[in-house]
């Protein structure tokens, strides 16, 4: 079928409209509150979700009487763990057994009750009446010290996750004999939370044993997966809609508990169920970027080139992980020539909530130590951190010694281009003079990166109907978690089959009416949605070739489309408007169907990321302001200018939070709790804390090698570099290396006090 | 594509799936009430939207004065005939031209004004605040009368809606002057109102200028290309969703102009806007079956040879019509083998709502004639009345001559199995018997038909999805009516597919996110769909097989499905259940696309009917009771005995409607208007006016010409001859032929005094 007829198409040498900057086919709907979100859905009869989470960081639950719960006004189911229904196991956890309400709560905000009632406001008041009774247990919240002798055990075999991951090339002990320059420097970066705009929740409603579920998520499909498995459905039996969501960032990859308590609490009581978290909650329990610890040990010679790298990692994803040290060490191991590298990574349980992908795992984590580092030994060798990194980068052939070379690398253009467009030597100039003027002081710095995963991968089937009046319909199955997927999608049907982007219309994120996909994350979703466009798109183009043909009496291949009109190349007197092919208006539709293709083989598709940034450094209170900060980066062809610039900037506005404001803070001492489980005491950046002056620099390589449309990714490694760029911008400015995040005015206020006194 | 890909399959043999007696896959969302229908939908920032009708039949707008109604609480919206966005032409009747709100109101119930208010209770309250300036005009609401000298114009350009409709075989005269017996005969059928459960109306909601409407309606494709084109809307501006709808019998294949203001108000108001017709509005606007005035001529030989038929036919489509004689004279051309046959049929306009298609469109009407004809020649002749149709029935090759003959045809063995079923030579002797037995008595008739268009007929594009877990989602754009045209489906799927219906889920009816289809109506939903949606299924079916054969290493062809698993028939031993195939569970998903094939060139497909009952005549109070009912079919293949008898059983109630209680009366003399328009004073028929005893007897004839799931269509045809065979049986009872339906207490005891009177 279609994967036949998808032979390869050519790359695409000039274009219409893909690259261009299109505003996004659904801007109004975002911007005026028409487009309904799953926390918009609002079902007849429906009621409102709400669990009560266990207040202690560990506690095991003696016993739970919902007596009087359960006759509070508008309370109409209540479940725990000695529920029916609710004895559930919860098995997506490294190692770990559990129950969706388990007797033994290890983290803060774990479930132990939930009721379902005629008003959000009943719900929480029927929590309040629910009598638990806990044993405190002992608790362990801080990664470091969760292997030391008599730390409170998380889980029963103790709080190694598993074996420590080990990596080694070359000669590390060799490498560091060889070196001029050996520097050893421990890195710290603290847990970030997703917080995104839209909370996590779901509406879910049964029809007799079909359960539809209206998920705020990033892929309908994995959450139909996992939802079906959880509760024993077909995939048949499991709909998952997510028209529109309000932000992931790698926490909406997969269902919460919340989504099966709510599945479980409208099947008990009959009715749709909603249930939408609350801001607090999504601090405790639906993810975070873990904790990561680094020790970081280098070795250079003079002429610029690393001789060895030795990481060592102690990570955690708190109480129930999934990947703790998930990717830390991959720009150790990947982003620079050096022959001799090691690396060990320790994965530990704390009483945390539990970790999840956060846009690029692992990656911003190693950059802030190896990128930290590189700067550092810059200035031991004195030399420029641009050329220092040229020095180290890999050229196309000789890329990652022993495995695949990866189909382009354009880091070296990023690094040149970038630095020219930033006037990084110019700036690194005056910043350095500029480091005496009083309190204010200014410096740059600049770091580079790559992201693991690029160039997408399938499967993806895509569905493009054209219409008898010329207009299109794209049904494919992956989310746009709000970076404009759509928008490009259409692009690429407008592109091809020339029609405007108003007379397309896109269903999308429905396992129930669109097509397959994986979900949106991992900076793939355009790489691999893209050419399933296309090539539904082309099969669209090739029927209608084919029945203009037989109207025309020409050939197929004679044939090219052409402001609406489908016109013979040979005698260009032979042409038909698509709206007046006979055969169209007689079936109303053409249907093509694209599947995304293969995977180059024995080759790696990869993004490149090279920023710079000039910041200004108050030295009496520590303030950090980022006045300019500019991204160059290679992710293949541009799609659409002005989503991937926009992706550009909010990739170096979460980046600004890692580096400058954002920390889960625990309690260590007494509670192990958080204590800044809100947006006030949480600070995520906003508009006053970002430059005005962000400027985004593609470096656009043709990749005809990635796949059919050359785009490569880019939401993740626009924020893996930034941190660290900043980090070295302030380094510049005052000499002080900040090595544990964030930067905020308390830790350098406290660091250059230190320095004054030290210097 | 899939279009090469099907090559006609085979017919089945044996089926395991197809042709049992399954329950619907969707009776529970429909009986508990968690079916969401468009009357349903409830979006948040809703309005109710009500229309102010004109109660005159005929007037002039004067005035219209909003501006008491602007000022009323819980009001946004008011338009009216003078409000820039209400200028809107309404193109869609027969050589008129007229605006959406016209300013001369042709008939009781024409739109005047519409508002839109917070609650539907202010909507209403609001209307009658609108202070009409009316004219009111002269009128005309019989049809017999509209073309009478000095009747008033309903239209500028007089009553004749167009030339009279003309058709001649033979020699007419000839053919009489053969006949032994020549009867005439004038024959009416009264005006019926659709009346559906769910009364009609939408919900409509702008995306900027994306339309979406939930329309209660039988085809979703039909209502966006009006709603497009009366909006000027490209179709993919326009989704139309209508996953559930309460009954439509021809009255909701297009949209409304409740449909176009709805749409007009939401714009207006930026809120989406419902609106729901009350059931006063439904009798007054939205269709009927119109009424037909008949003269019916017939000649026979001694022998049963029918020599000569002439008829002629007044009919009407009210004051905007669509066909008001559409079909009127099919079954007089084409039921009988007569050489000589004439038609003329006059379609005039009187000042009453528009007709719509009704259940077999001019079927009923001109059955009534031509069936009861049929028994009054029969007794003339002293002949059976089963033998007599016998005698004139096409056999398979002699069919319609000079037209192209018939896939196949089974009135034959209809006649001969129904009659024996029914026990009807038996019956006949008694009924004679019972005549004189008191005032209760009894008589039994039976009456035959076809069906004019059947066997189905595209375009339609079917997609199935076989899930990594061997589940499967149908999409199709078909909607399902109240027939069971889902569960049918899903029986093909698992025919196919060997899934059970429970691991099928159906997404249909939903012009953005299902495949196109055209409008479920005609008898044609369950033979056009099910060729696409076996079309797709053995798509699936083959690239399952190809996927196989490369993890087993033999042919595609050597494999079958049985069991859940694809088996090597030339070695047993190799197989692997569908949920194993590693390729399925890496893709996810196998996508099938399927097409209605072409239909059968140079042949017709017709589906055939004979009926029979029994009824019971009480002589004092004209009450008729149908004791016993039998309806023998040839629709070609019994897709689903349960749905396929629950629609003959619904077929025969509603030809009990026509016969025996509904009519819409009008006031002829001081208003014009509809004394009856309530459930109270129309009568539906009800669980107590139709027998216990209703027996199906299928006449199953393989057909494998019509398409390639030998279905021929059952809807229509099973309504097409109930009412002429009632009035048959009360002949039969009575002696009293009732040519004027319906045969109501009141008009049969004026027919019996009468008859007591002569006699």
């Amino acid at each position: 079928m279609a994967e036949e007829r998808n032979q390869t198409p050519r790359p695409w040498k000039e274009t219409k409209v893909v690259g261009k900057p299109l505003p996004r086919v659904d801007a109004y709907e975002r911007v005026s509150g028409s487009a309904v979100y799953p926390s918009d859905v609002s079902l007849p009869d429906m009621l409102y979700g709400a669990i009560l989470r266990c207040p202690h960081a560990h506690a095991r639950v003696k016993s739970v009487d919902t007596s009087e719960a359960e006759k509070m006004p508008g309370i109409r189911a209540v479940i725990t763990g000695k529920t029916a229904e609710a004895q559930i196991d919860w098995p997506f956890s490294q190692n770990v057994k559990a129950k969706l309400f388990d007797s033994r709560c290890r983290f803060e905000g774990e479930e132990v009750a939930a009721v379902a009632a005629e008003t959000p406001y009943q719900a929480q008041d029927a929590l309040k009446a629910i009598k638990v009774d806990y044993e405190v247990l002992p608790f362990v919240v801080d990664e470091r010290k969760s292997l030391e002798a008599g730390a409170p055990a998380v889980h029963d075999g103790g709080n190694r996750v598993s074996p420590t991951q080990s990596y080694e090339r070359g000669d590390v002990e060799k490498g560091f004999a060889e070196a001029d320059v050996v520097l050893e420097e421990t890195y710290r970066t603290e847990s970030e939370i997703h917080t995104p705009m839209e909370v996590h929740g779901c509406v879910a409603k049964w029809d007799r044993d079909r359960l539809t579920v209206w998920e705020s998520t990033q892929g309908v499909y994995p959450v139909q997966a996992r939802v079906a498995e959880v509760l024993g459905l077909p995939l048949s039996g499991v709909r998952v809609i997510g028209h529109y969501m309000g932000g992931g960032f790698g926490s909406k990859l997969q269902p919460g508990k919340y989504t099966i308590i709510a599945a479980l609490l409208a099947k008990k009581t009959a009715r749709p169920v909603k249930f939408f978290l609350t801001r607090e909650e999504t601090y405790l329990c639906v993810g975070n970027r873990p904790p990561s610890n680094m020790r970081l040990k280098a070795g250079v010679k003079k002429d610029g080139a690393l001789t060895a790298l030795d990481f060592n990692v102690i990570g955690t994803g708190g109480a129930y992980p999934a990947g703790g040290v998930s990717s830390v060490d991959w720009l150790v191991k990947d982003l620079y020539l050096c022959p001799n590298v090691r690396s060990r990574m320790t994965d530990v349980y704390i009483n945390a909530g539990p970790a999840r992908p956060f846009r690029a795992p692992g990656h911003p984590q190693g950059a802030w130590a190896l990128e930290q580092m590189m700067d550092a030994l810059a200035e031991a060798i004195h030399m420029d951190p641009v050329q220092f990194r040229l020095k180290n980068i890999p050229s196309y052939s000789q890329a990652r010694e022993g495995k695949p070379p990866y189909t382009t690398t354009g880091l070296k253009r990023c690094l040149e281009e970038g630095a020219k467009a930033f006037g990084w030597e110019e700036a690194r100039r005056r910043g350095l003079g500029s480091r005496e003027n009083g309190h204010i002081i200014k410096g740059v710095g600049m770091a580079s990166g790559l992201w693991v995963a690029g160039g997408g991968g399938g499967p993806s089937t895509v569905i493009v109907k054209l219409l008898s009046d010329g207009s299109a319909n794209l049904n494919m199955g992956a989310s746009d978690i709000g970076t404009g997927t759509k928008t490009v999608m259409a692009m690429v049907v407008s592109e091809e089959l020339g029609i405007p982007l108003t007379k397309i219309h896109i269903e999308y994120a429905d396992t129930g009416t669109t097509q397959y996909a994986t979900a949106s994350g991992g900076s793939k979703t355009v790489p691999t949605e893209s050419p399933a466009v296309r090539a539904a798109a082309l099969h669209v183009r090739q029927q209608l070739f084919e029945i203009a043909a037989r109207e025309l009496k020409v050939a197929p291949s004679d044939l090219i489309l052409s402001g609406g009109e489908v016109v013979s190349q040979s005698d260009p007197s032979k042409k038909v408007r698509v709206t007046q092919i006979s055969e169209l208006r007689r079936r109303g539709v053409i249907v093509g169907v694209g599947l995304r293709g293969p995977n180059p083989v024995n080759k790696v598709v990869t993004p490149f990321v090279a920023q710079f940034c000039e910041v200004e450094v108050n030295t009496k209170t520590g303030e950090v302001k980022v006045l300019r900060f500019l991204s160059s980066n290679d992710s293949g062809r541009v799609m659409n200018r002005l989503t991937y610039d926009n992706t550009v900037f909010g990739g170096i506005t979460m980046g600004i939070g890692l580096g400058l404001t954002e920390a889960r803070v625990l309690d260590g001492n007494r509670t192990g709790k958080i204590v800044n489980k809100n947006w006030h005491d949480y600070k995520v950046p906003t508009a006053l804390d970002v430059p005005a002056d962000m400027i985004s620099v593609p470096v656009e390589m043709e990749d005809a090698e990635a796949n059919t449309t050359g785009a490569k990714g880019l939401g993740e490694p626009v924020t893996i570099p930034t941190a660290p760029a900043i980090a070295n911008a302030v380094y510049h400015a005052t000499g002080v290396r900040v090595t544990t995040t964030p930067i905020n005015p308390l830790q350098l206020c406290e660091l250059l006090a230190k320095r004054r006194k030290e210097g």
